[in-house]
This record gives C-alpha cells, sequence and structure tokens, in this order.
C-alpha cells in the first residue's frame, strides 16, 4: 500500500492516470492556502466534479478504510487538506464543518503568523496562540490532523505537547540533512514522533540535499538514517509534488494576500519559480524507484512498506474519526 | 416509530425534552428560509452545537437507518431541510456540498418565484425552469428530496414529472378539504403520490379548516379521506410546528429580504403574527393524541402506523442516497 501524504499538482485526467500507473492508493491534496472559507468550499466542488468525471480512476477518501476500497477497485483514495488555517476562518465551528466536508489534514500556519500559531519565516515564535489552544482541542475532538510542516519550532512543539492526538509534519526533511528554514530540527521532529506523530519526506527541491540534483541514494540514505534515530513507524512520504503547476502558483503560494510585495520563500528574485524536480522522481510513475532505493539502504521489507504507505494508513485510520468513535 | 415531517421551532432544551416525551424519533427541521449559503453553514454550525451538548436527547441524522440507531439510544434523529434553494446561491455544486453537510430535503420555491420554479403566490406559475430542470437532475443524483410545498401547482406537477426520485409535499393539506392557498389540490396531490411520493399534513391552523379552532376529529377525518384517495402508503405528518419563536421570525418567513414592504403571507394586518395551534396539538408531546384519533376514524393500525412515521422512513430510506448506491 503507497501513500503519499502531500501533493498539490495542477489536477488532470493525465495525472489520475499517472496515480494508477504509479500503484498510488492514496494521497493527501492540498485544496486550500489563503483561500477563505467560501472560496474552500469552490475547491470541494471543483474535487466533486472530478469524482464524478473520473469514477474509474479516483475516490473520494474520507476514512483509512475507504483506502482498502480504493486498492480493491484500482483507484486512488484522494484525501484533503488545508495548508493554511484560513478556511476556517476565525470560527471555531467552521472546524467541524470543514471536516464534514472531508478535510482531513490542516495546517495551524504556513510560514507566517496566524490566529493559531507562528509560521517558520517569522522572526520570533511566540509558539500557540489562545484561540490555537481551542482549535487544537476542537480539532482533536473531530478528527482534523494538525499539520505543522510551515509553522515554527516552538509552535510546533506546543501543539505537539497540547494536541491530545497525534500531530504531523507532513512534508519536510531534517534540518540536520539539508538546513533550509522550512526542514526541521531534530528536537522538533522528536517531538512529534515521541509523541506518535508522523514526518512525511519532503522531495521538494528547496527541501533537498543539492536540490534538484539530490541522488536518490542521499535521500533514501537520510531516510535510513531517520528510521535509526526516530523510528521507522513514523515515517511516510509527503511528496509535496507540485506537477503541472504553472509559476503563478507558486506565487499565489507564497504571498496569497497577505503582502503587496513579493517574497520569493524558499526561491529568490533569480529563480523565482517552482524549482525542476530530481530527474528520479518527476511525477507519480515514479513511487516504484522510490520504493527500490529504499530497499537498497538495507531498510527492512516492513520498515520500507510503512514507510511507502503502511504508516500512513495507521496514522489515518487512528486520526480521522472522533476519539470516542474510532 | 414516529417521525414528524417538517418543524421549524425555536429550538432549546425544553424541545428537544419534548420530542423525547411525545416519542418522536424523528423529525425533518428547516435550517434556511431566505439564508443564502454561508448563513446556512452558521445554521449547521449551531446544530452542530445542539447535538455536542444535548447527546442524550438528540443526533443528527443523515440516513433512515439513523432513526433505528436513535430509537435504540433513546433519542431523536434530527434531519435537515431549507424551505427555499437560497443556501445553494446560484451554483449547482453546491448542492452536493449541503447534501455532505446534511441536508435532507429542499424546496425548490418559497411563495416566490425563484431561479429554479414558481411559488404557490405568483400570479402566473411559468413551471420548472431551465436551471430548475438541472438542479432536479442534481438533487437527484446527491439524494436531496425535492419539496414543493410552497410552490405553485404547475411547478409542482412538473417537478414531480422531470424528478427521476420520487418528490415530496412535506407540510400542506387537501384544497379540497380547506382552500388555503397553500393547501395542494387533487390533481397536484395526485402527480406526487402516483409517482411514489409523499404528502405531510400540516397542523399549522392557516392550513386547516376552522384554523385554530379544527377539531381533532375534523383533521383526522380528513386524513382518513385521503388515504382513500391517495393511498396511505403515501402520508405522512408535516406538523409545521413553529414553537416559541417570536413573530419577528413569521416576518422573516414571509420576507426574508426580497421586499422592503411588508407581506402578511397567510395573516392579515389584522392578524400579523404566529396564529394559536389547535388546543390538541400545543407540542411534540402531542403526537399521542394524534394517533389516538387516527385510529378513531377506522384506519387501519397498519395505516396509521405508516401515516405517524412509517411512510416517512420507507421514504427516507429510498431517497437519501445516491441511486446506485442505495
Amino acid at each position: 500500500m503507497w501513500i503519499d501524504g502531500l501533493q498539490y499538482a495542477n489536477w488532470s485526467e493525465k495525472i489520475f492516470r499517472q496515480l494508477r500507473e504509479g500503484s498510488v492508493d492514496a494521497v493527501q491534496v492540498t485544496i486550500a492556502y489563503h483561500e477563505n472559507f467560501r472560496e474552500t468550499v469552490l475547491n470541494f466542488e471543483q474535487w466533486n466534479r472530478w469524482f464524478e468525471q473520473y469514477p474509474e480512476l479516483i475516490m473520494k477518501g474520507q476514512w483509512a478504510s475507504d483506502i482498502g476500497r480504493a486498492r480493491a477497485t484500482g483507484r486512488t483514495a484522494v484525501f484533503f487538506g488545508f495548508q493554511n488555517p484560513s478556511p476556517m476562518e476565525d470560527d471555531i465551528g467552521l472546524i467541524e464543518i470543514l471536516h464534514t466536508l472531508g478535510a482531513r489534514f490542516m495546517q495551524l500556519t504556513y510560514n507566517n503568523q496566524s490566529l493559531l500559531a507562528t509560521g517558520c519565516y517569522e522572526s520570533y515564535d511566540s509558539g500557540i496562540t489562545r484561540m490555537g489552544r481551542q482549535v487544537i482541542k476542537e480539532m482533536n475532538r473531530v478528527g482534523l490532523v494538525i499539520d505543522m510542516s510551515h509553522s515554527g519550532d516552538r509552535s510546533t512543539i506546543e501543539a505537539a505537547e497540547i494536541s491530545e492526538r497525534p500531530i504531523a509534519i507532513t512534508h519536510a526533511n531534517p534540518y540536520d540533512w539539508s538546513p533550509a528554514l522550512r526542514n526541521k530540527k531534530d528536537d522538533v521532529i522528536r517531538a512529534v514522533t515521541q509523541s506518535g506523530g508522523m514526518l512525511g519526506f519532503s522531495l521538494y527541491p528547496h527541501h533537498l540535499k543539492d536540490k534538484s540534483n539530490c541522488t536518490l541514494d542521499k535521500f533514501c540514505e537520510m531516510v535510513a538514517r531517520s528510521a535509526e534515530k526516530f523510528g521507522a513507524e513514523h515515517l511516510g512520504i509527503g511528496s509535496d509534488l507540485c506537477q503541472d503547476q504553472p509559476d503563478s502558483v507558486v506565487e499565489w503560494m507564497r504571498v496569497g494576500r497577505w503582502s503587496k510585495e513579493i517574497d520569493y520563500g524558499e526561491g529568490s528574485a533569480a529563480a523565482p519559480g517552482f524549482p525542476p524536480m530530481p530527474g528520479w522522481f518527476q511525477d507519480n510513475r515514479d513511487f516504484g524507484t522510490l520504493e527500490t532505493g529504499l530497499k537498497a539502504t538495507g531498510l527492512s521489507q516492513a520498515e520500507v512498506d510503512g514507510i511507502m504507505g503502511g504508516n500512513w494508513y495507521r496514522f489515518f485510520g487512528d486520526s480521522f474519526g472522533p476519539v470516542s468513535d474510532p
């Protein structure tokens, strides 16, 4: 069972077919960066249309058990997430509404300070806010996973402490391996994994050592070292694949509507667009290559199976429903 | 099993307890009159809060099978409906979104012309519109019931013809018995019931012969005559109980935001408020009285059971899911 913990592709029939060719059984897709509630609903609507148009390729994923149904029918189960809490606006009641519509992951911040926590690009991380504590409690109650991929260190560690259910960093790598602002220091990863949470390894070049030139071996070696450090059962893939997106989209991701000035995020004025993916991971058809690379590191088959999807499957199963009704 | 096909109470713990005292196993509640999508979401949120606050009295109803679960746990299952298509605005994609949130009934009109059909207060009924045909198809697809209680005759007959699934008049009585503008002529009722649909009898005084002075006997006699005419299996209760609502609410129901001038609807300048309910049906504790009255007419126990809830139960079971996945 192969599961990708995060993608933000420019979805099309072509990509849905590639998901099938790559034997990706489930994927968490970002459906909001800076969208407010009403705009996010339009994105749910767009996915409803795709589910209706391509019923032989994809299906809506709501529960881990849907992945079994997807496998049995040769489809990919698509789970929804937000990279920002913007869809819930300032209304805690929208958390359950969004969960009912299918949201399963929500980042408490996207680079910047939010109403809930501090993003990893702010100069000072003041931790989880008053509202953030209430929101974590409500996300725990309904079964919406707290994702801290774009949050600051202190906010992430506090979220792991405050949350009564395991949380996730869906797409990042160890800072120790590649010191990008978005990558995570060991104590941050440990806070998340020791409380039962998950780290999804990113294949987005800005998170890789040598960026687009990172080799499969180096990437898989890093995964194997992380398995020793944090336990293989807490690791998965969160490719951050942004396939076929025009560069205007990376600008939207970075700037949204929060600034009139351009912010290059992990890019630069000289290279403002999406960076090219490594040659060995161009699209969803390359998951097999990844598995081969992981096996070559000496990780056991069970560990590789877990990292390729089994761990996300277990985590999905524990995370998406109310606590009292698992 | 007792089911009320429509209420619009000013909900409170008191009324939830009365539902239990009255052994009402399920109720369809109006959660939108003129609300747009975003406002309707706030009403879903309010119900989520009530479900959280009163888990021993009420639960969200999504499928007919939830009524069995409600009975087994001594609760009332609450199903949601709209008296106007305003929550879907001008966006056909919102139909599935609203169904996912729990909507199970939607009137195509509320007294006035809508984007979809003509209301019963318009001087000319032009029937189902171009968009209305598309919306009926989409409502059929997702399992959102078409309710024509406040629609014109032609629109209602056309809706019954166009819809591939049975439709409903959730709350009205035969015009032949009490010639109110909101009551339905025999050919209209026949169009709905002959295609498998349901008529829910209203206890709202403006729909009753002698209004608030209507006797239990006269009401039940009308039900028994309707069973002979249309078949008992197509009949249920849709009390239209608006318990504890201030008169400002009946003004909102009638005028919404469509007019700056007051419209008295079924009332008048002399009596603009909610009319007093008949003495024998004051609130949800009076369902037993209704059953006693129905039995006294000579209807069989099976017929009475059907009208008190069994018919709605069957209809809910046939109506709320996708056609292909019943």
